[in-house]
């Protein structure tokens, strides 16, 4: 043994042992002890007065009532019925053998729901109303009231998650909360280009959506890697830029998922980006893209780049597309894309270099940037044209359409579009930090949507959550107005490294951290005294069946295991999901046989 | 708009243009250009010659049989027929309504299973013969060749991932592969004790490891944060150091594991980790433990250290658990952990100070690796007392207890004692690069096993099978019987931060990467060479029920889907796995109620 060998050695192993040493906390720390609190909200209700007093549940006679107010409008009924009947499913989730009798117990009888708000609107808006309030009293039944449909499914929300399990009795606490979202926009973006998602798993998303009382389904439905979009007007779309004819959806599929949310609450905005982006496009319909020529900077790997802006073609096809689009999603926005457009191809053609001649563009970055707006105006013009009283019809665009107009001095995009800021500044992107483009972007009198801080698609070994719940959408220098003009945030999984096998439990709990920034009040921002709340959310979530991933060593009361092995595998009431869809089929099935069977003896 | 920052803005939309522009190719070439192998295998055998001629396979008239030496022995018999019917079954997955008729292509109508070692062993070893050969030929049947049944199913693997699917047909080409592993020992390890794992999850990983040639489950059973092994000898042990009572292993499931784990050639080994990492041992039995005092470095978070090696009654302790551990795993090795152990507890405890003195070790940080050397030395002879001839019984350590050796130039630990290596150099940790352990490990006459480069549990954004499939463990300076001694290496998954929702994703396929470094010939290092193989990999294992994550934006044939959803959801035949178990038992309750129907009808 050399002696430099040896004292390297113990050097390495004396610095290692103190290393673990000052470590070892933080393992066991995260371990035993019972850190998973019962009973607890999230996100965090803006007023939350509660009380040591417990009531308890019996499943077996508890009941929900609905006031004349809130049953006589068909828009509230047709979304207040079905939810009290999965709320009433996802209230009592004890499994019959194990359930204690509470008789002899203080009991709630009932919850009463009564809107307030006279009508209800058959679609949530970015307007809706979603306040509520609810009071667990000491005696009686409790009361759920609020403006709209959508606040009553809010509160449904909370009073569900207020109910704990001890000793085999469904139990809640003497309670009292005044509740609303502090931002309008809270979304999460499922990517289903990268990766396609078949319909049960956009599903299994929208319930936790909701379980998180976020509002938002951003469907970054087509790239450049696939258009899984079916199109009546244009087949060859997803019919050769699909990866395969069974990785679509059909105008039914859509209409289903559109429907699903509607009753959770959840608007279902579709982003069908353009300029860039669109390589899939042009598997069918490659006149609609510019011919690139070999560049310096890069050989022909790239036969068609960007949209082809300067033919009229492209604005009557996209006229066509985006009328069927707005004939299907009922939003009155639609995200129109606009990120990452590289000028090269551009430079590269001929046909464009004339366009661009014509409008007085100059040939340098600047004009191109032009050249982009001008496209974008166009499109914008083409949606905002698809209007239909009373429903409008308006653009979301991603943040470099308004830095190009920046660039351009030409500040031509219509102030009703809302802008979507993501880029950042950190190891894994070298861009505009949110704080430096939020000032801008309001600056200018645009509303603007948050979505920088909370890429969930990067990732790092151990909890991260906290950074994404140390996020505030106001941390930026403006006037209270500015403030006013950031209506929200969205947590965006980009799917280039997820897919059905793991995209749930890469989503959830993570974009629950986001839930709650979006929703709670200003000053709940301690992660540390959040986190009994958050192993509650994700041990309620995998409950609940929705596969959410642990947050360091722990347990969950109800494990996730693999379905059917597992009593405790609660589907939502409505909407098959998957294997539990199945099962309950065949159990109709075998229940129907034994039926027949002592029918016929 | 201020000047400054309109510059700034046009400074860094260039830069983001350029480096987009750089940057694309790698979405788009990883995107829509069949990446998918098809018919290859993984891993990339020793020596294989494949031709353009391909056979078509019958699967309603497709033949196993096997020469009489492979049935003549009882051993060989029992694992060999349970795997021909589990290939019967993966052989052909294509749903029987899409199926495409066969005849008047040249099929191949068998495969011929020989077994000409003569004796099988019960249950496979470290120096198990896995070589095999396997001839398709243009015509007559194929036949497969091997010494022991462990390469009988080495090479039905390699059968079944000949065959590929075109137009509705599952064909294969003509081929003949001459196959043995590089490294005897190539295993994986589940650490249940941060997160519990059920059992159906614990055969789900096993079918994986087993399609991926690999040989070993090492299975970090205990720890800290929980002991879910259910001891008869020490009840308490699981009683109060499991999570929950439903969080265990009983004998019945461990018993379970080996089995399925033996009909896959898969050895299990087992570890009970001391001298540290015991604190749930410490629930039940506190004597075990060493009480500490607090010191300036840290307050009495802990109350209890590592194993208290003063007192005899914990030697005792060990060897009646040892006992019933070694009565039940079947393999000749346990792994008896060894690593972390802090020392700071020790020094502040006045029992092991008198001891020490008693011992005549110092006072220093060497006198205390002496102490964890005697600890580790009296718990090998306890191990190694209980072995049967002719099984033996022999210990695997981690590397700590080799560095104490050096640290205490004390080379006291038997030199059948396999050496783990485990130690990294890099941002996640500070430690010992492995190239720096193995030739002092290998130098003092040990048998190492690597894990250095294979962990798992980090993870970071993109595809990261590169880097492991990168690592080779002779990539160090030593002598031919040197690189001999190094027997092989595992891919540990540490469970702070997955549990069942995210487990299987987070193993598959980054540990194929490792499985094909550790089997295939050391020549074998081009990651790019192999990547359209390891999405076939990954698609394949997906169609068989393991949810493998994707590697980049793609689409396989075959999808996850809900499970239940799909057809695709292909069962192995043996062993239960979760839904599909269930579905089939109510398929046959449904089935038997028919039956009944008819009968009585």
């Amino acid at each position: 043994m050399k002696l430099s060998v040896f004292c390297l050695l113990v050097a390495l192993v004396c610095q290692r042992a103190f290393a673990d040493w000052v470590r070892q906390p933080f393992w066991y720390d995260d371990a035993r002890r019972d850190k998973v609190a019962k009973g607890t909200v999230w996100p965090q209700p803006r007023s939350i007065q509660t009380t040591q007093q417990s009531l308890s549940l019996n499943p077996d006679s508890f009941s929900f009532s609905t006031s004349d107010d809130a049953s006589s409008n068909a828009n509230c009924k047709d979304v207040l019925d079905p939810a009290i009947e999965r709320y009433r499913d996802l209230l009592f989730w004890i499994p019959a053998g194990e359930r204690v009798s509470v008789s002899g117990d203080r009991v709630l009888g009932g919850l009463r729901v009564t809107i307030s708000g006279g009508t209800c609107s058959e679609y949530p808006t970015l307007d809706s109303d979603e306040s509520y309030t609810l009071e667990v009293p000491a005696s009686g039944d409790a009361t759920l009231r609020a403006q709209t449909a959508w606040g009553a499914l809010r509160g449904l929300e909370t009073f569900s998650q207020l109910v704990y399990e001890v000793d085999g009795k469904h139990k809640l606490n003497v309670t009292t909360i005044s509740d609303e979202p502090r931002f309008r926009h809270r979304g999460v973006m499922l990517d289903t280009a990268r990766h396609f998602l078949n319909v049960p798993y956009i599903k299994q998303n929208l319930d936790a959506i909701a379980y998180n009382k976020m509002n938002v389904f951003h469907w970054h439905i087509v790239d450049d890697q696939s258009f899984p979009f079916q199109s009546a007007t244009y087949p060859d779309l997803s019919g050769k830029g699909a990866y395969t004819q069974d990785n679509v959806y059909t105008r039914q599929d859509v209409l289903d998922v559109i429907e699903y949310a509607r009753m959770r609450g959840i608007r279902v905005i579709p982003e069908f980006d353009s300029p860039g982006h669109m390589q899939s496009w042009g598997q069918g319909y490659p006149e609609l893209l510019t011919s690139c020529s070999p560049t310096n900077v890069q050989a022909d790997i790239y036969h068609l780049g960007p949209a082809n802006v300067a033919r009229n073609s492209t604005y009557d096809f996209m006229q066509n597309l985006f009328t069927e689009i707005r004939d299907i999603f009922a939003d009155d926005y639609l995200h129109l894309g606009g990120d990452e457009v590289h000028f090269q191809c551009w430079m590269s053609n001929a046909e464009i270099q004339d366009f661009m001649r014509q409008q007085g563009f100059p040939n340098t970055t600047q004009g191109f940037a032009q050249l982009e707006g001008y496209y974008i105006k166009r499109l914008l013009d083409i949606v905002e044209g698809l209007s239909v009283a009373p429903k409008r019809s308006r653009g979301i665009v991603w943040q470099e359409i308004f830095d190009n107009n920046i660039l351009s001095g030409d500040f031509t995009v219509d102030l009703d579009t809302i802008i979507h800021v993501w880029q950042w500044n950190n190891s894994n992107f070298q861009g505009i930090p949110y704080w430096d483009e939020l000032p801008l972007v309001t600056g200018a009198g645009y509303q603007a949507i948050l979505s920088s801080c909370w890429y969930l698609n990067f990732i790092s070994y151990g909890r991260d959550w906290p950074e994404y719940y140390a996020c505030d959408p106001h941390n930026f220098t403006g006037t209270p107005q500015q403030k006013q003009l950031v209506i929200g945030g969205e947590a965006p999984l980009w799917a280039e490294w997820v897919d059905a096998t793991n995209h749930v439990a890469r989503m959830w709990p993570r974009a629950s951290a986001v839930a709650e920034r979006l929703w709670s009040p200003q000053s709940v921002t301690d992660s540390a005294a959040a986190s009994p709340r958050m192993e509650e959310q994700r041990c309620r979530m995998v409950r609940r069946g929705i596969r959410a991933q642990p947050q360091g060593p722990s347990y969950c009361k109800y494990e996730w295991n693999l379905a059917g092995q597992a009593g405790n595998y609660v589907p939502t009431a409505s909407g098959a999901r998957g294997i539990t869809g199945y099962a309950q089929q065949l159990l109709l099935s075998l229940f129907s046989c034994l039926v027949l069977t002592f029918g016929l003896s």
